[in-house]
C-alpha cells in the first residue's frame, strides 16, 4: 500500500473570481488575487492510499462516504495527475490501482467558508505526492476541481491568471509574494448567523455571466486596474491601499451579484452592519485599520495588521456584543494578547453603533500562511492496514 | 390677496435616475422613466397666497414652518417662475409681493416615499397657476427643486430626458403615454419597518458618480437600451417586458449604490425577501404577475394588473403574515374587492416562503394616474383672510 497525507490552506480573495468563460475547464473571465490563510487555524487534510487490494475508488469527507467515481470534478483531477505520472514514467505502483481517500476540514463547515478550495487543493497536492509528480501544472489541475482551489496551492499572496488559451493551460495560479513578505497581516473571520437559502457560487456566477449587464465591464476594465494596483500595494506593504482596493472589490462583486437576474444576494443586514462598522472604525482611527471582504455568503473576513488585533477585537465586542465574551469558543484561533491593547488603543469605541446581542456566531483569528504541506505517516486519516477511515 | 391651490402626484421610476452631471442645475447622467401614481391615494397639496400685506415669504410643510428664503432650491423655483411671468407680461399683481405657502402630503412621510418629488412638482405647478404661467419649461423648473419632481408634472408614463445642453434647458420631462393608455396598471406599495440611518439620495448619487467604476457604463450603455425597450413595452401594454426591465433596473440601481465607496445600502433583508417572493410568485404563476422596484429606501413598489390585485394581496398576506389582517389600516388605498379572487386565483401559495410576522408596516393599493390639478378655493390650506395655515 502506498500512502500520502497532506494539508492545504484556505484562501480568501482580495480581488474576486466571479464568472467563467468555460464552464467545463473552469476558466475565469478575470484574474483574481488572494491571501492564503495559515493552516494552523484552518486547513483541509487528506490521506490517499493506493493498493492492489482496493476494488474501487472510495472517498470519505469528514467521515462520511461521498461519491468519487461519479463526481466528474474529482475524477478529472485524478485523471490529470495520472496523465502527468505516466508521462514522467517511473511509476511507483500500477496506474490502475484503486484509491481510498479520506479528507477532513479542521474548521466548521457551518462557517460557510469556501472549504472546496482547500479541499480540492489538498486532493490534487496529495495525489501529486502519491504519484510522485512535482509539476507547475498542479494549479491548473486543482482549478478543474474548484476554480479558487488553484490559489490554495501557494502560500502568501497568490494571483490566479485567467489565461487566454482555449485549453486553459495558461489559467494558473502563481505566487505574488510569500507569507514571509508581510507576516504581520492577520485575519479575523466574523461568522454570521444566517438561515436563508442562497444560490450556489457555480449557479450564481453562471447566471451573472448570462444576465448581468455590468459583469463584462468589470472583468475587462475594473479588475485589471485593481490587480495592478494591488500587486503594487502588496510589494510596498501599503495597508491603506490594500484595504481600499479589497473593500471596493468586495462591494463590486456583490454589486454584480445583485445586477444578476434574478438577483443573487449573499450579504445580509448583519454583513452590511459589519461593513458599516469597518468604515466607522477606520473613520474614527483616521486611517484604514480594517478591510472587509465578503464571499458568496454573509460572513465577513477582515484583514488587519497584527498590532491592531487587540483593539479591533475590543471594538467588535463593543459594537456586536455577545453572551460568550472573550471565551475561546467565541474568539477561536490565535490567542488575542491583551499586552498590545494599551499601545495601540483605539479610542473611538464611543462613536461605534451598538447592535443587538449575538449577531455573530463566533470569530476566528488567523494570519497569512504557507501553501500545502506533506505530513508524516502517523498523521494518516486512513487505517494503514485496511485502508478505511480512522474514527476521530 | 391672490390664491392658488393645487395637487400633484407621486411618481415611481421604472428606470432609475441616479447620478447628476451638474449638481446645481440638477442635470442627470441618464434618462429615467416613471409611472405617475393616482392622486386619490397619494398626493402633495399646496396653497400659495400672494398679498401686499405679507412681510416675507413664509412656508409651512405639514403644518410646520420650514425655511423658504433660506432654501436655494425653493427660491430657484420661485425666481424661475417669476422670470417667466415677467417675460409673458400681464402680471395680475406686483412681482415683489411676498408669498405664503402651505403644503401637505396626504400620505405618511414615514412611508419613506419620495415626497420631495410630489412636493416640488406641486410648488412649481401652483406657482405657475398663481402667476398665470403656462409653459413647457415647468418641468425644467421643477427639476431644479428636486430632480425627479419634473416627472410628477405629467400623468401616466413619463420620461425625463437627460438632455445635452449645459444650461439644462433640454433636460425636461415629457409624457410617453397618458394614464388612459393602460388604466389597468395598479401599484402596491409595501412599507417596510426599518430603523437604519441611510445616506440621502443627493449624497448617495454624488458619491456614486465620484467613486463607482460601473455607473458610467450603466448611464452610457445600459439605460438607453432599457428606455427604448420599455417605451416599446408600454406602447404595446406588454406587462411581461415591463416587469423584467423594471426589476432589472431596480437591481442595477442598487448594484451601483453598492459599488459606491463607501457603499450605499438601501434595501434590507425584508426588501430582498420581497424581491425573492416576487420571483417565486412569478415562477409559480408561469409568467410575470408582479414587478418590484425599490427606490433609495427599503420599501417595495410592486406593479401589477388590476385583475391580479386580489390574488397578489392574498399571497403577500400568506408570505408576510401580520396581526392586522385585511383591515383598512393595513391595506390602505383602493379597496381590494374579493369578487375577482376566484377568477384569477393564484394557486401557488403553498410554494411561497412564510416569513416572520409583521415585517411589513402596511400596504398602499393605488394605480396609474393623472398629473397635477388645480383645486377650488374652498380646498385652500391657507386662511384666506389672514394667509396663515388652516389647522387640520
Amino acid at each position: 500500500m502506498f500512502v500520502e497525507t497532506c494539508i492545504a490552506p484556505v484562501n480568501i480573495a482580495l480581488i474576486k473570481y466571479w464568472g467563467k468563460r468555460d464552464e467545463d475547464l473552469i476558466l475565469p473571465i478575470n484574474d483574481s488575487l488572494s491571501v492564503t490563510l495559515s493552516t494552523d487555524e484552518m486547513c483541509a487534510k487528506t490521506t490517499i492510499a493506493a493498493s492492489a487490494s482496493f476494488k474501487c475508488h472510495l472517498m470519505w469527507l469528514n467521515g462520511e462516504e461521498v461519491p468519487f467515481e461519479e463526481n466528474p470534478r474529482t475524477m478529472r483531477c485524478l485523471k490529470e495527475i495520472q496523465r502527468l505520472a505516466v508521462a514522467k514514467g517511473q511509476l511507483k505502483f500500477p496506474i490502475d490501482w484503486k484509491l481510498h481517500i479520506a479528507s477532513r476540514n479542521n474548521f466548521p463547515t457551518a462557517a460557510g467558508l469556501a472549504s472546496s478550495a482547500a479541499g480540492y487543493a489538498c486532493l490534487v497536492y496529495t495525489l501529486a505526492g502519491l504519484y510522485g509528480v512535482e509539476n507547475e501544472e498542479l494549479t491548473a489541475i486543482a482549478r478543474q476541481g474548484s476554480g479558487s482551489a488553484c490559489r490554495s496551492l501557494h502560500g502568501g499572496f497568490v494571483r490566479w491568471h485567467s489565461g487566454k488559451l482555449k485549453d486553459g493551460s495558461d489559467s494558473i495560479a502563481l505566487p505574488v509574494e510569500p507569507a514571509e513578505h508581510w507576516p504581520e497581516l492577520h485575519i479575523l473571520i466574523l461568522v454570521v448567523n444566517d438561515a436563508r437559502k442562497k444560490t450556489s457560487s457555480t449557479k450564481g456566477m453562471q447566471r451573472a455571466v448570462e444576465t448581468s449587464d455590468l459583469i463584462a465591464h468589470r472583468a475587462r476594465f475594473c479588475v485589471p486596474e485593481r490587480i495592478a494596483a494591488l500587486v503594487e500595494a502588496i510589494r510596498k506593504r501599503d495597508f491603506q491601499k490594500l484595504a481600499e482596493i479589497t473593500m471596493r472589490d468586495s462591494n463590486q462583486f456583490h454589486a454584480i451579484a445583485l445586477d444578476t437576474y434574478p438577483p443573487c444576494v449573499y450579504m445580509n443586514d448583519v454583513s452590511h452592519a459589519i461593513a458599516e462598522f469597518v468604515h466607522a472604525y477606520n473613520n474614527a482611527a483616521g486611517e484604514a485599520k480594517l478591510a472587509y471582504t465578503f464571499d458568496a455568503g454573509p460572513n465577513a473576513c477582515l484583514y488587519l495588521l497584527k498590532s491592531d488585533v487587540s483593539a479591533a477585537i475590543a471594538a467588535i465586542q463593543t459594537s456586536f456584543p455577545n453572551d460568550m465574551g472573550h471565551s475561546v469558543e467565541y474568539v477561536k484561533g490565535i490567542p488575542v494578547g491583551c499586552e498590545t491593547k494599551e499601545k495601540n488603543g483605539f479610542n473611538g469605541n464611543a462613536t461605534l453603533p451598538i447592535h443587538d446581542k449575538n449577531l455573530l456566531k463566533y470569530i476566528i483569528h488567523t494570519r497569512i500562511g504557507k501553501g500545502p504541506q506533506r505530513l508524516d505517516k502517523d498523521e494518516s486519516l486512513l487505517d494503514l492496514t485496511q485502508g478505511s477511515p480512522i474514527e476521530t
